[in-house]
């Protein structure tokens, strides 16, 4: 920005705010994608993926402009820089790929892309055939001052700039536009000239997490419950001679409920009942005996060393174990006794037992977060017993009702355990009300229970997912689809007989990257307590042996869809997604696709378990074209026109595909396909799109000079040998090591 | 927030980290609404209208909390509260009516409301019959410890605080019980309790305009044209003898483009010519010649002496003159000659036309705002000149194309007018990309220009108004619905014929508290430059005078409409809106309304300028009842009721309305009315609704314990004389004259 010049200045008094006001933002950058709350939380990114970058970027005037990236993670000091690309309407968009877990952070750059304006404003007079002989004098003009910027910078393209002033100036005007013309100098002075009116947007920040964090399979299981032998608990030991059997379906992540000692007051007996039998296991939620608390194993279970064979067994077949974070205590465990400052105590001696309401839980009591004997012990303490079990080599925790606890707690706990250990995954078992499922995930939960459970219709889940990938939450919510859970006996699959399950496999597995199921689903359990969500004898309160060969099953599918899930990218995201028309409400109907379009799927999965349904499948030709930026869009004086522009995309004619759950291929063509789903066999379908041959990259890169760089030589064969000019140096606007 | 006690920590070292985790904010309070760009910029209201505030206020657990407004003039050192309703689903709203104009400020406070809590519970399980002596006993020490919270404070609720825990300490348990579950006593213990986990947000600002800012009318023409004579430029005291009419048609504003002396030098003749007849008077936007500049009069008008007598006598009619603010030059402008420096000159002396495009302006030349010498000599002697009209009594200005002008100037001049003419309004005229029209509207213009004159068909209608009115936009746009101007003669109305005229004039005048009109269009002129968007002959570049009296004019649905926008303050702002099923694609059908449904009107426009169109129209029986609160939504494990919780709403069986065009008065029942639209007579209709008799109004301030106050004698009542408890006196959380 120039300075004042006072010496024009006629009026007795230089308001102060004018002074301010000259200095002030000429660019706006509005609308920053992604960003949480403003900054006030990071986005969520996965290492090695596209963090797509957007932002509103205008001036006043019709002057162009450009625009980048400027990123990094935050315990790198290099600023690595990107150009964003305007799609019209003054947005503009790109991305980084981070190659390394941690914060990064990011901001938008933009300034006034004087040569830009310039070219643009010589070829539409020189396409218009009209005189352009004053434009080329503003040229060689411009020229020289840019080379007069860089007179004492001692690079190569200082050199060439110098040059090229020095060839204009004696060059006829035929000559001298035709090199104002071109790309090598348009490259040229974009690299040298000032970047005027430069804004530059406050720090943005991204949570970069392990691949796990976004894309991985669990199997949840009772440990108890892994016997062989009818009312026997179940060891760590049990739990080894399964993992075969889950790798084999394709899970990579294998999660408990709580390990620990379980409470004897209040023990819930069989089917939630207030008296327990003898012999009745207790709900492990009831956490802590005379045994030990959260940092202990039960005894039955086989104690910390069965843990460990577990763990080592487990990674062998390449599965992650996932602990059960339950911060509540049973009446007996030891933190009464050795910290009853952590408790708030009623008239009476006793402690207020937990609620969910509707649901109550008589053999549990909380601890008060604010009483002022927990502040900080009890904090510190259960930060403690994470920590405990991340030495232990797990690095996944499924939070119980995280909601239930403040909010602060988790923040601080979840930043304290990823300080050291940035590949820790939290996940909030949270169902409650929207705005608290998002802050959980807001303040640091890798992933979040979500509403799919309760999500039947194509309406509903149409709805939902297109909140959850496009809606505010996809910056920092990553959804886990559970099909079922302890908890959780879904009313659809109560009735729904086996083809029920494999359409709720079938939606989970390939809606979100990350999906989870109860052990039982795959034997098509679904027995319920009558008229209530859960199940029938819930093996939360005793020991359920099961066989898993019974008949009926359906772990193939389930296999199969975790095999699909590795081998397709597209697949290990909720985002990347688009729906498309069946002409069947019962068949929900759908695209993913990278952010590359190098894996794109087209799938369709009936809603219906009980009867055949056909649909029409649009045919999605543009499906392949749709990251091209739309043609750049003229203002104009039509409000129609300004805001509703229509991208030019390249035509293709047919879809290659293979169908990936029956290996069939075979080619798409026309508006619609014609399909039959039937329950009884499998109902639904995936088909991998083969990529056509892409335009080239480059044009990718440069809209604006698509059509210049098609039917022009390269500069250097322009220019005589000592001419040649490159533009590999670059203006960096954050020199190396130096931080914003 | 009670202080740390170490005394139970037994780990080696307190991270300070979960120090300040145990101090940050428990209740998230978050989506405040009105808050532009997260407070960046201050929303927009008009005083003495209620300004509807929302935000998102949860916190972990289920504890209850309360939540209020906090708010005043920045002028003004007392702060005002209003507490916040639940809505469900954690939003939270309320709102406040602004009794000046200038600056105002508020801030949400939310805390854990622990009465609440407890009276919530006691009646909870008084309603299931189970035993409450243990929740008794901790009632009466809960009053217990409230009064010794307040043992020093020398209030009347300290005092009967006080006598209360006396009192409950010798009642039995029935008598107690039915004292702690008083309104009065949930009102005392509000009042007094400690504001447990307080959290108060930034504050956010909302710049309160007068009345005109938001309803005003406006008719625009040129000056010149006013003569009675053909030919003969007509002057202001010709507009003085318009005034009547204008008066007449309902219209309040005045509008002129420019009045100042016009270029000779690359003068437009008629048509837009590049060459002007001599006796051409030129576009009146080339401002500028050896007569003067942008604060002189052109000599043909009467100069100034005749602009203060037209003043004046619009003043006697109520009407306000608005000028247009045009910075450009003619090239005869005395500041080309005076400040050179303010320019940009071309290598050949020239300084390069204006264009906006795809429109040419050969007679004009811009400004160089960034030009060394213009920095800030240009910026205050723009200022000055708008300051030299406002010292001539207008109050008003029309801001011609301020998107190509910088951002900060604009920021700059309005707030510097405005610091001392807070009654100023600027109405930016932008027909460009949504991004910048928007801007302009945060940065401080009042009014702006909009593409409502390219919106035709209902879904494009439909889809602008809901942006309008219920999306980002409504915090800080206000709308000014123009039906045609000197720039833009509508394709629809080149053919629609008067019929057409009927709609856009009823379309504008309904949907938008603003709305204007260039003459010419009461008469129904529609021809156009063929092909284009322009008026034949413009009255751009030469003098029209015209009949006012010819036939086939709409001055008197004109005259209707306007009388009916005075009448109705639903119809005084683009608020309120709520389109509704007409059953055809031809039919626009809406109610407004005003906040406190005090004013409801059903407006059904067809928009069919040649056939006449008959509709099903929607009789929303639940309209009158819309403002009611949603019941509270329980937290549920079944996420589909959680979000979708429908209201209670009371039963209204029948709507009394009368039509204010016909004066017709009706009652509507049943689902539909069946209507017929037609376009020779009148292709519209506007009902006004009767309202019923309302619930009381105090059951609308206390949804939680509506049912409790409609069953209980007042406190007053129940207790003992000497016991006698008000609630005067509020706990406010900002003390009088004191700043946040």
């Amino acid at each position: 920005m120039t300075s004042v010049n006072p010496q024009n200045f006629t009026n007795d008094q230089v308001p102060a705010a004018v002074l301010a006001a000259l200095t002030e933002a000429r660019i706006a950058i509005e609308h920053i994608s992604p960003s949480v709350d403003g900054g006030r939380f990071p986005a969520k990114g996965i290492v090695d993926q596209h963090i797509p970058v957007e932002a509103t970027i205008f001036m006043d005037g019709h002057d162009h402009l450009a625009a980048q990236i400027v990123w990094r993670a935050v315990d790198v000091e290099q600023w690595n820089t990107t150009p964003l690309r305007a799609m019209g309407n003054d947005r503009w968009v790109a991305g980084f790929i981070p190659e390394q877990s941690g914060m990064h952070e990011f901001a938008i750059e933009a300034w006034s892309d004087r040569w830009g304006t310039y070219r643009d404003e010589l070829e539409k007079k020189e396409r218009a055939g009209v005189a352009t002989a004053l434009e080329i004098q503003e040229g060689r003009i411009l020229v020289r001052a840019i080379a007069d910027q860089n007179v004492s910078a001692k690079s190569s393209n200082a050199r060439q700039v110098y040059q090229l002033a020095r060839q204009l100036a004696s060059a006829n005007d035929e000559r001298t536009k035709m090199l104002l013309l071109t790309d090598g100098v348009h490259e040229l002075m974009s690299a040298l000239d000032e970047r005027r009116f430069l804004q530059r947007t406050e720090l943005l920040r991204v949570d970069v997490e392990r691949t796990a964090a976004g894309f991985s399979s669990w199997y949840e299981l009772f440990p108890r419950s892994q016997t062989r032998a009818d009312g026997t608990h179940g060891t760590f030991d049990d739990v080894i001679a399964r993992l075969p059997a889950i790798h084999a379906m394709g899970f990579d992540v294998l999660y408990f409920p709580p390990i620990h000692p379980i409470g004897r007051t209040h023990r819930k007996g069989r089917d939630n009942q207030l008296t327990a039998a003898p012999d009745d296991p207790g709900s492990p939620y009831a956490i802590g005996s005379e045994e030990g608390g959260h940092d202990a194993v039960h005894p039955d279970l086989g104690g910390i060393d069965a843990f460990r064979r577990l763990r080592a067994a487990a990674s062998d077949y390449d599965i992650e174990i996932a602990l059960d974070f339950a911060v509540q205590c049973s009446p007996d465990h030891p933190w009464l006794q050795q910290h009853p400052e952590w408790f708030s105590w009623r008239p009476d001696g006793s402690i207020r037992y937990a609620e969910n309401p509707p649901k109550k839980y008589e053999d549990i009591v909380n601890v008060d977060f604010y009483a002022e004997g927990a502040q900080p012990s009890l904090w510190v303490a259960l930060r403690d017993v994470v920590q405990s079990w991340v030495d232990e080599g797990v690095k996944i925790f499924r939070v119980d009702n995280p909601h239930t606890k403040p909010l602060p707690f988790w923040q601080w706990l979840i930043a304290d355990i990823r300080s050291r250990h940035p590949d820790a995954i939290f996940l909030a078992e949270a169902f409650t009300r929207p705005a608290m499922m998002y802050e959980l995930a807001k303040i640091g939960f890798t992933q979040s229970y979500t509403y799919f459970t309760w999500r039947k219709t194509k309406e509903e889940l149409t709805d939902y997912l297109i909140e959850l990938s496009s809606g505010e939450p996809r910056d920092f919510f990553r959804p886990h689809f559970f099909v079922n859970t302890p908890d959780i006996n879904p009313y659809f699959l109560q009735t729904s007989g086996r083809g029920g399950f494999q359409i709720r496999a079938a939606l989970a597995a390939t809606l979100s990257g990350l999906w989870g199921v109860y052990s039982g689903f795959e034997l098509c359990e679904g027995e319920p307590v009558p008229g209530k969500e859960e199940y029938l004898h819930s093996e939360k309160y005793e020991i359920k042996p099961r066989d898993w060969n019974a008949p009926g099953n359906i772990i193939g599918l389930i296999s199969s869809l975790n095999r699909i899930r590795k081998e397709n990218a597209a697949l290990q995201t909720h985002l990347g997604l688009k729906f498309l028309g069946s002409g069947n409400d019962q068949v929900l109907y759908f695209s993913k696709a990278t952010a590359d379009r190098s894996n794109v799927l087209l799938i369709a999965i009936s809603l219906d378990p009980k009867q055949s349904q056909e649909a029409y499948l649009e045919v999605p030709l543009q499906l392949l074209a749709d990251d091209l930026p739309a043609r750049d869009i003229k203002e104009d004086l039509h409000g129609a026109a300004i805001d509703t522009a229509a991208a030019e995309k390249p035509a293709i004619q047919e879809l290659h595909v293979e169908e990936l759950l029956r290996g069939q291929t075979m080619i798409w063509s026309g508006a619609y396909q014609h399909w039959y789903f039937d329950p009884n066999e499998l109902p639904l379908a995936i088909w991998r799109v083969a990529l056509p041959q892409k335009n080239s990259a480059a044009s990718h890169q440069e809209p604006h000079h698509e059509q210049q760089s098609d039917r022009e030589e390269p500069l250097a064969k322009q220019l005589a040998p000592q001419e040649k000019i490159s533009a590999s140096e670059t203006n960096s606007t954050l020199p190396r090591g130096e931080k914003i």
